[in-house]
């Protein structure tokens, strides 16, 4: 350590990941405050600013801190293209403000002495030697004016102490022995990241008629259907070639009979692996096609990286030191003992051939970024090596910022965190198995109220092929839509698995938390004219979605106090747009409380007047406070998404 | 970044005190919990170990982490030299108990194949071929004997699943692929850091006699009597030359008249400065008896760092480049403006020879370190820059690890939290000014209960020179006992201004919270042997902190929840040995209510009959599990310190 004259220490930073050792992640369009707690020895009054440019930049953007309360210090910054970038604090002894803080008091006990003013011209000039030509001869002149005995000093102090005087000043503070952090990294993402609402087709599924292999024509098809109930992304299982040996039959059933299709995920056969399709879905300029016709009707589209490999798959001659090698010369399959998977070959990251497997797998994505693909539902990431995501990921995003990757891990939270941090743009979560009020509240309070904001984006699925709850197998239309309007409002990233969600397919396979004839074994022929059928009320989630940016990030999340515990309040705020999501989580019977409304998370006074007006309901009430009455009918409709309302000034009370 | 076989993530170090910047504390005889968050991809078992070596040595101490819950691991270590130590975290696959529970799996399934024999053959041969000769032959006999086929396969399986050998296999693990951490960095102090009981006294007034001048022999004649209360930290003011220039008179007087003896803390004279000893105290042979003298009384003695100087200062002719020069060529004093302190020259830290300046201080602390004092109260540390304490404090805690140093700031909570963290062993605190049960609760659980406690040693005082609250003036006797139990019990750290405290002086100066005719100032002759003096009572409480190790340390510190906000109840654990304080904050009026104990902090169990055992008061209660009655009168003694005593198991219930 070297001798220094620093007196500013700046301490606590956020957002931070890992003290530094992971970017923390913002997005296009999102204000993200950076805050600091910066503090001098001694009295004196310190300054500070953020600086951030893209990574390894020259020159620093920057914008003033302000203080808080307790040394703390915070400014919001917003960045407008995707990319790496890098911010840091700068604080420093704020020397003209402390002296002018004296002044005001000196000159308010009537004790100020020439030398007081002749510090102060001191400092000033200081300033005036770094400011500009203007700047510099205004403040030249206050230097002046300071040690002008002909003049008063107490009236010499009040023009030191006028408000432009300070901003002048600090516009051009020299800075002084300034304290300059480390640079932390933020990764900006594409608006999408941030706000974006899926949902999952299995192409094979998407024939008009009955008894026909879907194709990625057919999913064009589609595509108008999807994009009615407001949907941004559409989400295919893979795509690829499926595996012949130990394909899984009908219900997950061991073998497979000659005429089934298999399991998407069991990947690779005769006619490739992860850069192949699947012929009966069409060829690679057809999905060329999809994804231009996607485009057009407002749709993105996302594929699935499913890293394994089915016992057909070309990498498994081609490359066999990619995987575990038992001692009897066969190669391991997935085993979860005693439960065996040997339609499965999982890729060992022990592998002595780290490089050739790590750029193998980068250059699937790239493979598929190079067909005009730049969102990535990545299946199972968790039973990949942690350090190779993030060499992946980074490597990807480096030269595509724009690329999007979906963490599909339902594991343990210490993981599921630890994928986000070393790189997913968004997450799933445990959204399907939180029913309570208590569990829902502790739950999107650790998302959303601590530093797990700044690196993991959850995105609330309700089902998936995977998954039907106990709570959708048995809670009827009231559960859908209820778990619809949460899965939409408390998180701005959301999907659906279609069109099972929009038709209330609630049967599962006994003994499972998994659908009855589960379409991931077996090819499903779907009735969308359904008179049961939720897709208009979908499309009308989304469309609120759409109008609202409250709905479209999650940092200015909070809770609200319902004094019942099957109604759930909360709200988000982006600006003037304020959206107040009342839930029943009562399926069966009408809930009523009252309201402890957080009314500064609504931007009301506490004695305001205000209208809620429910964007779904379409009906109109009067509140008042922080305290007011709701009552909800699960069978009319399980929640209320109110806009606020201020009622106009002139409005009878 | 380059490519890996690594498969394990360490994350979330604890203690870790500004992501590592900063070592964090312990001391000799205090366990220190390792924690981490260490967890793998897939679903294969993990293992870790923390190791720790004293700072750049060579080899690694390790102890084995056990799992707690939600991936979390801890181990417990504890040394027992002071130095600078580091520590790190080392997890990695374990494979042979990944092997052994997928075993244990597959033999409950009776699913057992010879290939799953053969994999653990392997396992073992690698585990073997780094295992000390005896293992070794173990491990081999154990290897050949699973691919024994003419052993019934379950046989073979149960052998490997033997508790043994995984304790074999644990202990010499190859920890192929292992993830490490960058080491972190722990400071570790001598006993005393940990636990200490401060008594202070102005040398000048120990004088037997009224009217003279107290000496270093005077103190030493004092000794017997603060050994008999019980403190281990005799703490002196400063004892050097006291500037005449502007010097304050009695009650902070803006003049001192002709004989008086002006504030210690006004350092520096004709006769010297911060090495120089003040000629009416006596010599530095004086000195050094006095300090061999405490040891004969098990006293350590504390010198004062007070690194200011009056305008007589030589240091102010000698370096006038370290203080501050006025435009009007006067050297700057030191201001809260308008107030004026024309006694104090403040030292610059944005001088010009930082260099001279911070080795000038330093050498201060080495000269009296050469006398052989080793405990320093360091005088308003907030004023200096941080820089410079952590670079003076590394300096000479790495040459003198038995250094101890309390910080005296009682600034902004976040300038005394960085001041810990910079170096000070110790740190004055809230304690004073906390009376009401939430504030307590509040502050002390916050120093305990996260992150702080691994780097701030609160020290509590309930008065000092400077500080005397409203709370002590107008509480009578109630209120000192109140302060001094909980001073004593609180904190492993604490200590009294005396004779003042134990003689309950407390009447203030007028419009301030500070004594009136303070010692400060002016020569007190003190009469100790006054009937209502607390000293027989501090002794108590000494002999039952030393006879306590749960008094001696923090990180055990629990709440208990009492049903009346006047009564406060935690507790504090050593091994066996616990100690639970309830407390009276009501000064006036008697106060009961009902426990509700967390049992696990006391080490009892649900439904336990057990005894509490009044330290202070003599008289045993027979309890019955959370819920008991408490009642305390304060005019009787407003604390119980129970000891815990399980009944012995042949007592009638």
């Amino acid at each position: 350590m070297t001798f220094t004259n620093r007196r500013v220490s700046i301490r606590d930073l956020r957002p931070l990941v890992d003290g530094g050792r992971f970017p923390a992640k913002a997005s296009v369009g999102e204000a993200v405050t950076v805050g600091a707690d910066v503090f001098g020895d001694s009295h004196d009054l310190v300054a500070a600013v953020v600086g951030w440019r893209p990574e390894g930049g020259t020159t620093w953007r920057e914008a003033p801190m302000a203080p808080l309360a307790n040394d703390r210090w915070a400014a919001t910054i917003e960045i407008e293209e995707p990319g790496r970038y890098e911010y840091r604090v700068v604080g420093w002894i704020d020397r003209t403000g402390t002296w002018r803080r004296d002044l005001a008091a000196r000159l308010a006990a009537a004790t100020i002495e020439e030398v007081d003013l002749a510090i102060g011209a001191g400092l000033v000039r200081e300033v005036a030697a770094v400011a500009d030509a203007t700047d510099r001869r205004r403040l030249s002149e206050l230097a002046a004016t300071l040690v002008d005995a002909t003049i008063d000093a107490a009236d010499r102090a009040r023009t030191a102490l006028a408000d432009d005087v300070a901003a002048t000043l600090a516009r051009h503070d020299p800075r002084r022995n300034a304290t300059t952090t480390e640079p932390v990294g933020l990764r900006v993402d594409r608006a999408r990241a941030r706000f974006s609402s899926w949902y999952e087709l299995f192409p094979r599924s998407a024939a008009a008629e009955p008894g026909r292999h879907g194709t990625f024509d057919d999913v064009i098809a589609r595509m108008p259907y999807v994009r009615d109930m407001g949907f941004d992304v559409l989400y295919l299982p893979p795509i690829h070639p499926i595996g012949v040996a130990h394909r899984k039959g009908a219900d997950n059933a061991v073998h497979a009979g000659p005429d089934e299709p298999g399991s998407p995920w069991a990947i690779g056969g005769a006619d490739g692996g992860h850069t192949a399709i699947h012929p009966e879905l069409g060829t690679l300029a057809d999905l060329r096609r999809l994804i231009a016709a996607a485009r057009d009707h407002d749709l993105e589209v996302a594929l699935d990286i499913a890293f394994q490999c089915s016992p057909d798959h070309p990498w498994v001659t081609e490359h066999p030191e990619w995987f575990t090698r038992r001692p009897d010369g066969t190669i391991q399959y997935a085993e979860n003992p005693p439960k065996k998977y040997q339609d499965i070959y999982p890729l060992n990251f022990e592998t002595d051939d780290p490089e050739g497997l790590w750029t193998a797998l980068r250059d699937v994505f790239q493979y598929w970024i190079d067909q005009g693909v730049r969102i990535f539902r990545v299946d199972n990431p968790h039973t990949k090596a942690f350090e190779f995501w993030q060499w992946c990921l980074d490597d990807i995003t480096r030269r595509h910022p724009d690329v999007i990757t979906l963490s599909e891990a339902f594991t343990r939270p210490k993981v599921m965190k630890e994928l986000a941090r070393v790189g997913f743009t968004q997450s799933y979560t445990y959204f399907a198995w939180r029913n309570e009020k208590w569990e829902i509240e502790q739950y999107y309070t650790e998302l959303f109220e601590t530093d797990v904001v700044d690196y993991f984006r959850p995105n609330s699925w309700p089902q998936t092929p995977d998954i039907l709850t106990p709570y959708l197998q048995h809670g009827g239309r009231p559960a859908f839509v209820q778990k619809l309007v949460l899965a939409a409002t408390l998180t701005a990233n959301y999907g659906i698995y279609g069109p099972a969600f929009e038709l209330m397919l609630h049967e599962a396979r006994p003994g499972a938390e998994e659908y009855r004839s589960n379409e991931k074994y077996e090819i499903h022929h779907w009735d969308l004219d359904q008179p049961h059928s939720l897709a208009e009320l979908i499309g009308r989630v989304n469309a609120i979605r759409h109008a609202h940016p409250a709905l479209q990030q999650d940092r200015s999340f909070r809770w609200h106090h319902v004094d019942n515990d099957q109604l759930l309040a909360f709200s988000k705020r982006a600006g003037d747009d304020v959206v107040l999501t009342v839930v029943n989580l009562d399926v069966n019977w009408r809930q009523s409380g009252r309201t402890w409304l957080d009314l500064d998370a609504l931007g009301l006074s506490d004695e305001e007047r205000f209208e809620v007006h429910d964007l779904l309901g379409g009906v109109t009430y009067e509140w008042h406070g922080a305290d007011n009455f709701v009552e909800i009918d699960p069978h009319v409709c399980p929640a209320h998404v109110f806009t606020i309302r201020p009622r106009p000034s002139g409005a009878a009370t």
